[in-house]
């Protein structure tokens, strides 16, 4: 889809992926159209950010109508580059390797995982969940033979600059990282996605804290 | 530690992790002391943003002096809850579970996962890195008889329902939950942290998309 390209802020494609699973949402509870207000609700967000955001891509709703949602969502999964049939390599298949070939459907969002590779001789030559794996020693050959957009990091820490620079050598310019290893070079080309548990986990910490500070506030007032 | 609690937004709330990780950098990289601008630009942020998100917990800098690095993550650290000792349960030791037993370390967040639970015979009375897997059965009277603050749902979809009912029954009241599933009651008390992998994949695909436009304009340029 030809998608009008601006350079938007960071927090505008953060709250993309946000837009499209509550449109989904909606769309499986039989909504068929909703006003930016209503969306913004929804979402934690006033309804002008909601414009604003849409604002970014053209012009999505129509004034005093509200925005179509499936032609918004099909919109926001155009600008997402959902429907550019990515392809995408995993290395590693450990636990997190596993649970994402298990569990995460690479295909709902538009991305085709096409192959996977692993250091263990147990694993190579076999298939998980329909996907082949390949190993590493064959990476740098596949990715001659292969077109592959995005390259799934979920090796362990200690073999995540090796297989960067396998990756980035041989034209992968995007890496999904699970490692925590941190991957920018500076001046770097590579896109590089930062997967870090910490961050949600320490966001969920702080609300707990929260919770348990206007608990012992609660107290305080009934003793008094 | 005390900490002045206000309404903040949740934007600023999803930065304060990012804080952490960048001081935890600077920190092991020598510098111990930095201005609002530099912090700023080091995460994409402007300096006025650091300074509104630090000011609203309190007065952190000191005016034309900078932010001392370590002073400012112990007070985020101590924002986040991590200073609490909190203490954590974690179900399901399927892929995603090991995973972050294996690879994710709670005790560097201030969180102590204290035990596991799984329905597979094989795994219960089992430990796995220091970590007790119990029958889920157990659940309910483990609730009964310890404090736990958080749980950590890492079950297959099927059973998300079912268990978030056995926590929220037995006084749980956050859970950070890796099944996809929609745990948020209306008006429920239950402070849920959803980890959403997609989100982040989403955000890389804009990245890879917008790169490619950026390709594809290049070439027809040249090609004129």
């Amino acid at each position: 889809m030809a998608v009008k390209r601006v350079k938007v802020s960071n927090n505008v494609i953060r709250r993309l992926p946000r837009y499209l699973r509550k449109l989904d949402e909606l769309s499986e509870s039989g909504v068929d159209k909703i006003s930016s207000r209503q969306l913004g609700e929804q979402l934690g967000l006033t309804s002008s950010q909601v414009r604003q955001d849409f604002n970014c891509f053209g012009e999505f709703g129509q004034q005093g109508y509200g925005y179509n949602v499936s032609a918004l969502r099909a919109q926001i999964a155009g600008i997402l580059g959902m429907d550019r049939g990515f392809s995408a390599i995993l290395i590693g298949v450990g636990n997190i390797g596993r649970a994402l070939m298990e569990n995460f459907c690479f295909a709902d969002w538009g991305v085709h995982l096409a192959a996977a590779f692993d250091v263990k001789p147990a694993l190579i030559g076999t298939e998980y969940k329909g996907v082949r794996i390949y190993d590493v020693a064959e990476l740098e050959a596949y990715l001659r033979a292969h077109h592959v957009d995005i390259a799934v990091l979920t090796v362990p820490k200690t073999a995540a600059i090796t297989v960067t620079e396998t990756l980035t050598g041989n034209g992968i310019d995007a890496i999904w990282n699970f490692t925590n290893v941190e991957l920018t070079a500076p001046n770097s080309r590579t896109i590089v996605e930062n997967v870090h548990f910490s961050d949600s986990l320490l966001s969920l910490s702080y609300f707990v804290a929260e919770r348990r500070d206007e608990e012992a506030a609660r107290v305080a007032r009934e003793e008094k």
